[in-house]
């Protein structure tokens, strides 16, 4: 019999978090103070973000940084995840390839995002603080960050933007099943949202605005800061979990990974699932292939610009070096609502633009005929996000058949679609469609941008 | 470091199904023909069961039969499923106990319904079938057969109670993604459907319309039988996979349960996780007590008569030796609609008959209480119906506590509840309530049926 899982004992999870920083030959360049231009210190984060993770924000010199034990023991609810042998899906494919997943979706909260979470709820509350604030958009990070905060003895508030409030109503509900406050944003409980309102009364939110809500309600609060669930750099840290679990379970299957593959937002399922692979090509010579995959309405990876930009609407936020849409770029409404952010974070920018990874575009139809192929022959029903991630791998494994090539292929999924089967009604009733951009509408968000890196 | 969480290798998923039947001193009474009072023989059952496992149903003598090689490799997407310390849990409830859950809720469609989805599709096709037909309540079960449906290339149509279809749009639209056909019933693609909807065009349906209309369905189809995810003996034969992998695993954390505990609604979870364990008990003299937690709504075992009944509404079923409420009975509209069902299978009704085991009834308000509890503790939020085992093993945590003693408490986490919110946010908002039954009530469907053991 073959096998189909493997797993690692709890005494293998992981002990540290892998830094890629400490490794990359051109470091990614650092986040500056949007008035100064002076490169942000830790000391500049601890006005908003837990101190732990400010000097993990900026440590570009410790390659492995310990995990505490009261998140490691966190982790054994769900960790290790399983890396799953997806026999089914190279039968339906007719594929010589190899296909294996990293799945995420295991965890109770159902996506990679309880990953970091548990390890900032942690730090927060190591640091005495008793609240926490956050944004989510889709919903993934608010209830992983809601039950973290709920282990940890945290009260959490979340600004949900106000049409995924209304639209997501499992999401919204799981994180009030956790102990967590839900506000629909923009509200009046702050003076960015209270001027967002007066001005347009029927505005439905943006990631923009819920960033910076949640930012000022952390400020203006005692004994609380604010956190985030991508695009930073110590959340790619505490993400390297999954890359490293997978490294010894491909080596329980005998194989190593020819073609990596993560979906792309913010990067930090992508960063987890590649980074600890990423050491081997830096340092060994391994000739691996990384591949980000985009929605095709919101491609800064492979149409965006490398420039400094800002992580929200408002500016609350240092520049940081990105691939970027522009921080004003307005996504389509896809049903792959964490993907929909402007800008990557700093260190995938910088291996980019270093060729050590590439990224494909994926179009909206053509990631739900992926996910739904996945879940007929899988039988995990994929979140909008991770079917990127899909579409991208029978991609490959196509390619793999043409060229009559042997090809192990492993992708990670983020997570599954349970709480977004309305998205799957939509694709089924043919209310779905591509989005195509045109240069211009690129250029309008993107020229206007301080340009640094030709 | 403790362990959290017990898993078997792929090697050591069970080989056999585990038959009960063929240990129990006084075997269930058989299931009789309701026109002629005959004892029901396996080829009664052919024309609307698969014959492989009308066999298995009225098989009192076998005590193993091997599970087919390609279920065993469709088991393999989630088998072994984990079986947990729930050492959080403990530690809020601050008891001497020990407590372990089965967790069945992380089969791709949320419940161990999947055991004898897969078991039953396969027969089908080994058949020759190429259609197959059921209704489903609460949902769990249709989703399970969508997916087994899928993989095993059968078309499947799903009867769906007309108020869940409405009120469960999730669980009508997981099925369709798996590829079956789902049907709001009453409808009017039946006999039984059109009869109802004539006399009563508001009427919102019920387990046991959608039964007839499955049924109904099925022998009208070239081709095409019926299958039924709870009550029967081959269900419970399939589940027992189950309790075989939980009495290894808790060999491995070294110890064995004083107490095993199953929600219970037909008696499919109770019957997977307790029968293996109730071997110990017929064979071994083992002193386990054995639980089945039902809602005090729908109280059949702790308040019902034990009698010949049948197993649906309008009268298609044989005659099931049970414990019931009549099959005339209308449970409460509970949010755990997986455990409003009339009547126990033949094997458990036996069982408690012979106080092999107990029952306790759980108030909604306890259930959703404990649920909570587990989710904000465990992280896993669980279904409605799983709910009510962990209220009963909370009662049992808090009398280990008051008494002193440790006592080593296993329950079934039968399914997850991320496409049940709607009961949570129902919970928060304070709309749910408890229902008393009193002792007309249940004298008004239980008096007329013909009483044969007093």
């Amino acid at each position: 019999m073959k096998t189909k899982r493997f797993f690692l004992p709890e005494s293998q999870i992981p002990t540290q978090w892998y830094n890629l920083m400490a490794d990359m030959k051109n470091k990614p360049l650092p986040m500056l103070n949007p008035a100064t231009k002076e490169p942000i210190k830790a000391e500049d984060l601890y006005p908003i973000f837990a101190e732990e993770v400010s000097k993990q924000e900026v440590n570009m010199t410790d390659t492995w940084i310990d995990i505490p034990e009261e998140v490691r023991e966190k982790y054994k609810i769900y960790r290790s995840t399983p890396l799953v042998r997806a026999y089914e899906l190279e039968k339906a494919l007719d594929t010589p390839a190899h296909i294996y997943f990293k799945n995420e979706s295991v965890s109770p909260v159902g996506s990679h995002k309880l990953n970091t979470a548990l390890a900032q709820a942690y730090y927060c509350k190591q640091e005495g603080l008793t609240n926490i604030t956050t944004e989510t958009g889709a919903g993934q990070w608010g209830t992983a960050l809601a039950f973290a905060a709920k282990t940890f003895g945290l009260e959490l508030a979340v600004y949900m933007v106000k049409v995924s409030y209304r639209q997501k109503p499992y999401r919204r509900s799981l994180m009030q099943t956790w102990g967590a406050e839900v506000i629909a944003s923009p509200s009046m409980s702050t003076k960015a949202g209270r001027k967002i309102i007066t001005d347009n009364p029927t505005y439905q939110g943006s990631l923009g605005t819920a960033i910076s809500e949640a930012i000022e309600l952390a400020m203006q609060t005692p004994n609380c800061k604010y956190t985030l669930g991508s695009v930073l750099n110590h959340v790619a840290l505490h993400q390297s979990v999954i890359g490293l679990e997978a490294e010894k379970q491909m080596e329980m299957a005998g194989e190593y990974p020819d073609i990596i593959i993560g979906c792309f937002g913010g990067g930090s399922n992508f960063a987890g699932i590649s980074f600890p692979f990423m050491r081997h090509k830096i340092l060994d010579g391994k000739n691996t292939r990384f591949i980000a995959a985009e929605p095709a309405s919101c491609p800064k990876l492979t149409r965006g610009v490398f420039q400094y930009d800002l992580g929200d609407e408002a500016g609350y936020t240092p520049l940081i070096p990105m691939f970027t849409l522009g921080h004003a770029f307005a996504p389509a409404n896809i049903h792959a609502g964490g993907l929909r952010y402007h800008g990557a974070g700093s260190i995938v920018s910088q291996l980019l633009k270093d060729d050590l990874m590439e990224a494909m575009d994926i179009p909206q139809l053509e990631s739900f005929e992926a996910g739904v192929l996945f879940a007929r022959t899988e039988g995990i029903v994929p979140a909008p996000e991770s079917s990127h991630a899909i579409a991208s791998a029978i991609r490959e494994a196509k390619k793999a058949k043409e060229e009559g090539v042997q090809k192990t292929i492993l992708f990670n999924l983020s997570g599954h679609g349970l709480v977004d089967m309305t998205a799957y009604d939509s694709y089924f009733d043919g209310d779905l469609r591509n989005y195509e951009l045109s240069a211009e509408e690129i250029a309008k968000t993107t020229s206007n941008l301080e340009q640094i890196i030709k």
